[in-house]
């Protein structure tokens, strides 16, 4: 079989169960994610062995440690991926309900009513976990998905489809509702993303160059995100000490994540105050240094070496214990460096003033805007949605973390009484 | 300066407009539209001579007298489009608007908060109505805007922008806010596609080949739209007379626009009723079609001749008076031909039995869903949104006709007191 033959028959297979998937109850997708963790409880042997099929492979190719952690799914990861669903389940089914009712002049009811996407395409590197977690909430909200995870987690991620497919059979339901691209093939990821005919969303979960492929070749709209350059900014009016712990636990508390702290955007009028005591704290914490000049001039009174920021390393997600550091004139540089930088994920001021708070939140345009508060509450879970599909860094369907509602769309249904136009 | 260097060059000023316009507040952006109809008003001579010369280059150029009723923009036509501007006016601006605020348990104050987009391009053709429809609904949303229409129109959108961007720095606002690709160079919509540094959406407004060049080419949200394989399907419980008269609204009450019927699905239980008035009632008024062969074998008793159907046929969104005819087996042959040949716009069921409602209603997955209805309605005005954007037929950001809401984006606005995550 062609590539070409090989994804129109994966498309239109998922296209065919969705609309099964599309007319379920409550009640019939909650007996399906029940089916499903329990298969995976019973399956966790095999899951586990297909796992460290992986690992070896991972091993014997040289892979780094943390690279070999992030593949990992030994028993107590799967057992609490699999108690995640149970969190799905008991989250309110957005579809069906209906928004936005009324009795037009004409005589026609309108409405609009939540309905499933149709079919979602995921493409992920690495963690295995995603397979299920994509899967669970698609099937939630009556979305077919075709899966295409990382080839370094093959073995796994056909372990586990094989058992969320065999749970859709004892439901008497198409097991097409879930598909694996089960070779690694990277012009298999090209081709999904011009399936137009039968996908009706793109997700990319994985880096800057993933994202930028699909949003190149893709002709099916896609979902950016997951990549954020986050700044902080201390304003003249910020409490001090209370800055540093804000800016301490955005920068370590999870240095490897998307919402995690870049770069530090400092008022000069503060910057002798504040910069000592966080380069005590942050380089007690094994954190590192770029610097504009004004910083490295601090740094350099207490015997601390900052190297100097360049537009690069402005332009860098650091996923790592390194902060950029900049001295800034007034709000409006704070509000420029972070046009020019920011990926438009995650932004904070930090004052004390309530004039410079209502500018910040009106001037900077990201996903999410804070306000005294850590860059590490953009998350699905802090932010009460009890799922996240991604985070998403564009501004159209969804922006910031997504819940189950980005996985649906509306149609508009009118009802009238063989009602003509005049 | 090369292509490349211009687009940047407009995208990178639509940008810097773009802050401006998003802390406007309402009166401001009231003022500026109220300047702007006038100051349409008082060169609606100039105007008009303007669109005079892509007339008389119209004739030159031998297009036919249908395309030049669509390039015409003479008085009335002028000042219709200005007296819509006060309609725009008194709509509800949605900018501002929070949405979901709430407390979480961390003690963040949580709330998504309704933005413009940003930068908008919108790519269109012919009409040179469309240059002051999308900069007005543009501005009322706070949105900057890269204008790109047909070069059959340079002359009278040059004369229309040049009057919007005199009122834009009337009122003390960056002229370029409102910018128009004055080059009829077709790379230039490429090079604009692929503006992803500084647009925020693209709306093409054009025909199948302008959607298909977007979807491929742009590396921006696209909202694909306008393209209606539209279908009504006349159930075995439908009421004959009434159906008859709701088809031929559907079909012949404006027969050149995307909500207009293309194919008509018939219950073979009822094709031997409503077939002879059909034909009746629609070949008076100049249609002809295209129908399968039964619907050719009633035609033949009325001594009518009707062109074969073929899935091309099926496949054409006719924007004549040309109607396909389909008679199917049962509601289901019904769906499944809509599921094969629609574009997702609108689509209909004829029918007094509640069932057959509620299928169709689930099994149908368009834009709009009718129950006894003429299609004709999918329209922003129809639907009380006030204006309309575009009727898209993607699933993501907005379905149907868009109102100034989809104009917009949200925010989220997390207020803390210092708040780090544990």
């Amino acid at each position: 079989m062609t590539h070409s033959d090989y994804l129109n028959n994966l498309g239109q297979q998922a296209k065919t169960a969705s609309y099964t998937l599309a007319s379920l109850t409550g009640a019939q997708k909650t007996a399906l994610l029940q089916c499903v963790a329990s298969k995976l409880t019973l399956a966790k042997h095999d899951i586990v062995a297909a796992n460290q099929q992986d690992i070896a492979q991972a091993k014997a190719n040289g892979l780094s440690d943390a690279m070999i952690d992030r593949l990992l799914l030994d028993e107590p990861r799967l057992l609490s991926v699999i108690a995640d669903i149970s969190n799905v389940i008991g989250l309110t089914d957005p579809i069906g309900s209906e928004i936005d009712s009324r009795l037009l002049d004409n005589g026609l009811r309108l409405s609009r009513r939540r309905v499933p996407l149709g079919v979602i395409g995921v493409i992920y590197e690495a963690r295995p976990n995603v397979t299920v977690d994509i899967a669970v909430l698609a099937l939630k909200t009556g979305n077919a998905v075709i899966l295409r995870g990382g080839k370094e987690t093959l073995a796994s991620n056909k372990a586990l489809c094989k058992v969320i497919r065999s749970a859709l059979v004892e439901q008497g339901l198409p097991e097409n509702c879930v598909q694996l691209i089960d070779n690694s093939d990277r012009a298999l990821v090209s081709g999904l993303l011009k399936l137009d005919k039968y996908v009706d969303m793109i997700v990319p979960r994985g880096g800057q160059n993933l994202q930028r492929l699909c949003a190149e070749q893709a002709t099916i709209p896609v979902i950016l995100g997951g990549i954020g350059i986050c700044h902080l900014y201390a304003d003249k009016d910020a409490n001090i000490d209370k800055s540093v712990d804000v800016i301490v636990n955005a920068k370590v508390q999870r240095p490897t994540v998307c919402n995690a702290l870049d770069t530090a955007l400092i008022h000069r009028s503060i910057a002798t105050d504040i910069l000592p005591k966080l380069f005590d704290r942050l380089t007690a914490l094994g954190v590192s240094f770029y610097g504009c000049d004004k910083a490295k001039a601090i740094a350099a009174t207490q015997g601390l070496t900052v190297e100097t920021a360049t537009p690069d390393s402005f332009s860098q997600e650091w996923l790592s214990l390194t902060l950029g550091i900049q001295v800034v004139d007034d709000i409006d540089a704070a509000v420029d460096h972070i046009r020019r930088y920011s990926s438009g994920h995650s932004e904070g001021i930090l004052t004390d003033n309530i004039h410079a708070t209502a500018y910040f939140i009106n001037e900077v345009d990201s996903a999410a805007v804070y306000v005294n508060a850590s860059t590490r509450f953009t998350d699905g879970g802090e932010f009460g949605l009890g799922a996240e599909v991604a985070v998403s860094t564009q501004k159209l369907h969804a922006r910031g973390p997504m819940g189950l509602e980005a996985l649906t769309t509306y149609k508009w249904i009118a009802v009238g009484d063989y009602t003509a136009r005049d």
